[in-house]
Order: C-alpha cells, then structure tokens, then sequence
C-alpha cells in the first residue's frame, strides 16, 4: 500500500449503542460537548465551513436522531454544506444517489453504533472501494467515532467485557474496514477501564499498536502513520513489539493472562505517535506553544 | 531498614467503603467469594488452622459486620482461632490487652474501608510499632485488602476518581503504614479502571514500582521484595523508571497528562515480581506446573 494522500481522524466517542442511554439528554450533552472542539477541526481538516462532509449513520440503531444531533452540530460552528446518509443494509449501500455523493464531497464522518454494522454492511461493497480510493489518493477526510472508529483499521475489536479482558477469549476480534493496518483502535478508554482490553487484543498479534482513545479525544492521522492527539483527553498508546514472556498461546480460554513487559504512553493534545517507528513525538502540529508553569 | 523477615499479603479487595453496597448482599457474596483461595493461603502462610490471626477492622465504618464476615470467612475453612480486634480512635488504639493480643497473633489481617483512616489512627502508635517490628524480625503475616492493602507502603495513593485521573492534580497520595518502600499499591484495579490512576501516581514518582492489585487476586511479598501473584485474576505491574518525555512537572493542575515509555506487565497466578530488580518471573512458588495446551 502506497502511503495516503488522505486523513483519518478516530475519535473516542460519544455514546450511541442502540440503548435507552443514547436517547436520553446525557448523551446530546456529550455529543455537543464533544462538537466543539474535534468537529471543528474534522471540518479545518476538510477544507473549511463550506466543506462537503457525509454523516453515515450506520452504526447506530436510531439513525435518525444521531443524524440530526450531527447536523445541529456541525451547523452550530457554522457548516454550511452536511448531509447525512442512512444506510441501513446492503441494498441500501448499493444506492447510486449515495455512490456519487461520497464520489463529491470532501470527507465522511462515521457515527458511532456498533462496529459490526459497519464491516458487516460495507464490507466488499463499492461504497467502500469509493471511500478508500478516495481516502488513498486525495486530500479526503475520513472521521470516525466510537463505532466509527474502531472500525478503522484492518484488525477490530467488536467485544470484549472490560472487567473480564485479562481472560483469555474475552476480547474478540474481526476485520475491520481497513483504512490502516498494523493498528487496533479502542475507544471510550479510561471511563470504560479498557487497558487490559486493549492488551489482550495487543498481545495476541504484537505486531499491532494499541490506541486508546479517550472521550472527547482523537487522534489526527496523516500519511497513513503520523498521529497526532487532538482533544481535551488522553490516547494511551499500547505497544506489545518488546513483550518478552506471553501465556498467550499456552493457556485454555477463559484463563488469566501473564505478559511481560508492555510499553505504554500517554499522548495528551499536540503529542504524537509515529507508527511505523514505533515512536512518542512530544509536540505535533501545535501551533500554540504549550502551557508552562516554573516551579520555584 | 535490613531485609524483613515477615510476609505481606496485599489483596485488591472486597468492596468496603461505608456505603449502602458494603452493607448489601452483594458484599458478602464477595468476601465469601475470596475468602476460599486468598483467605486460605494466609492462614497457610501463617502457620495453620490454629494459628491465630487478628482481624483489624478499623478502616470500615461498619466494623462488626465486617468482623463478623471474617469471623464466618475464617470459621468456613477450618480456622480455630480468630480474633477482631475493634479500633475506633487514637484513643482505642492504646488499649493494653490490643497490644498483647498483636504481640503474641501470627499474622494480622486489615480489613477495607478508607486507607486515610489507617493511617491516621495507627500512624505513630506504638500499636503500628509491634506489627512492623514483629513483620521485620519474625515469621509474621501482615495482610490487607483493598485499603488495607493500599494503606501498606510508605507511598499511598488516598483518593482519585479513574474517569478523571489522567489529569495532573486528580489523584491523591499522602504517606502510608510504611511496611515497604518504592511502591505505591493500587485495589480493584479493572473493576474500576483504574490504570492511569496509578500511572499518574507512578509518573509522580517513577522510583515507585505501582502495584495494582485486581479483585479476588493478591501479591503475597516475602524479604520486602519478592512478590507471587494469588487468586484468580490479574496484578498489573506499572514501571515508571523508563520514562523518557513526561509534562508532570510542566503544566497547570488539571490538564491532561503525557507520559512516553511506561513499562506494564500482567502477572497471573505463579507470577512474580522482584521489586528492586524490577523483574517479571515467569513462575514463582508455584506447586502445581501450569495448564499447557499443544496447539497443531
């Protein structure tokens, strides 16, 4: 794979599961508390105000709120040109009207839901080919949410109970929509306690770099490699390349996991990652100089 | 201070806070539910069915339910003699027939509740002076769970909401009982999410090995510094002394934290630790060899 010409933009959410939870007020408040910061700069990053940007709702299990929740926001800091996009199966996805819309616009923002949705419905569609050809060789934005982001990469966690994840087979994976390789997203990190989520899923295929996405918080990514954190949280960055001693592979399912020596950074606004080198870059695409304080 | 020649047993808790929860059946579920392994190899470790071990329960606000569970936990696997030892105050704490009674016990066992009340009832008493000098000169047991474990080092973490902990100034640390140093320990570690609570306490400090101690799981620590993993779940090891980039010193209270190169391992049952050598051990004490399955 070539490098990308595009951007990715996975952010650790707002709630939306298909539960009472997501209908309720707490969940508009996180999605407009949320819109102000991230939103803003997914629009910056897709050219401005006037931007075409296609909400696709899929994910989730009351689209139709989610979408209009996505449209006050994005019009509240002054979008002028979102649309939304229902699909909610594979004919759906085949809708020609759709093709030449994420053919036009600017950037797609996957909502949050659940992953499932998104690799069971776009799976091997043209939709998708679209959305990646475009992702590969324009200056197209692809942001993601939750669901939304996970989704991302080639390896995706779709369950996994964050209480039970230092059980072996606790933690199940499939293939994602593969925007990127050689990385496992997880969101809504530190509320939902998923350190040990993120492990497991690490620890299986070293290979991959666990990012832990925080709420609130998301990770820019350019040229398929260079994150930068974005946000008012903290990614935790996995990384399992120095494990040395694993039980992985020697114990039954449903067993406690021994794993020695994990690496993990904190990444806060303006840190970054790179992936390929496996590297913590302090400061990133800031334009404004951090807070310092001298301590006397 | 010479290598102590007693052992410590540091649980990551039943739940005991003086809320409604300690007070319901879920509770009791819990501490029987631990009790069968964890509380078995205390009494193993401190000699027997008839050795005498004193219940200390000065950290709960509901004291006698808490020594009674104890006393049924203890009775249930063949205990003969257990022993509560109720202190309320600084003035309970002088009462004489307490000091005979943890002068001539086996072992001691710190029930949960808050750790502030540990240190602030004990601290300085001539009551903490036999435990510790009994702990470094004898064949003692010193066991804790959940504050009673926290409570244990010279670096104690007292308060800190997981949702908020990546944050600098949200977690609290104040002086501990002091049975060991360099390092901090940390209860209900995945239950409650609680990984960048003790990251942020270890990034305070990287000299500190962080120590956090899952549910129905505990390090038993002999010479104050080899450590077993016990029970049935996870200890994750938190190593601060690689950090390389951190902003603790530099940024407001309140912002978020970033932290490069912070060393985690999981340690499951027959796990080990050396604390100064900060080294993962594959097997330590364990009896029986580990479950091996041949994967073809």
């Amino acid at each position: 794979m070539s490098i990308p010409r595009g951007k990715l933009i996975a952010i650790g959410g707002a709630e939306d599961k298909g539960t009472e939870f997501e209908k309720s007020a707490v969940y508009r408040d996180n999605l407009n508390f949320f819109e102000l910061g991230i939103l803003r700069r997914i629009v910056e990053e897709a050219g401005g105000n006037d931007a075409r940007i296609e909400v696709i709702t899929t994910a989730s299990t009351i689209p139709y709120e989610v979408g209009e929740n996505y449209l006050n926001a994005f019009g509240k800091i002054g979008c002028t040109d979102i649309g939304v996009i229902h699909i909610r199966n594979r004919e759906d996805v085949l809708n020609e009207e759709y093709l030449q819309r994420i053919s036009r616009c600017a950037g797609v923002m996957f909502s949050g839901g659940n992953q499932l949705r998104l690799t069971a419905i776009f799976g091997g569609t043209r939709f998708l080919d679209i959305i990646k050809s475009r992702y590969q060789n324009e200056n197209f934005v692809v942001a993601g949410t939750s669901a939304g982001a996970m989704a991302m990469s080639s390896t995706m966690i779709y369950e996994g109970n964050a209480t039970r994840a230092h059980l072996k087979g606790e933690v199940k994976i499939t293939t994602g929509l593969g925007f990127m390789d050689q990385v496992i997203f997880d969101s809504h990190f530190e509320k939902r306690g998923r350190f040990a989520r993120l492990a497991q899923a690490v620890s299986a295929n070293p290979s991959c770099i666990g990012i832990g996405l925080g709420e609130d918080t998301g990770m820019l990514i350019t040229q398929g490699n260079r994150m930068e954190a974005i946000g008012s949280g903290l990614v935790i960055i996995v990384d399992g390349h120095d494990i040395r001693y694993s039980n992985m592979a020697d114990i039954p399912e449903g067993n406690p996991l021994s794993i020695e020596n994990i690496k993990v950074h904190f990444c806060a606004k303006g840190n970054g990652y790179l992936v390929k080198e496996r590297e913590f870059v302090e400061l990133m695409g800031l334009e404004t100089t951090p807070v310092m304080t001298d301590v006397y």
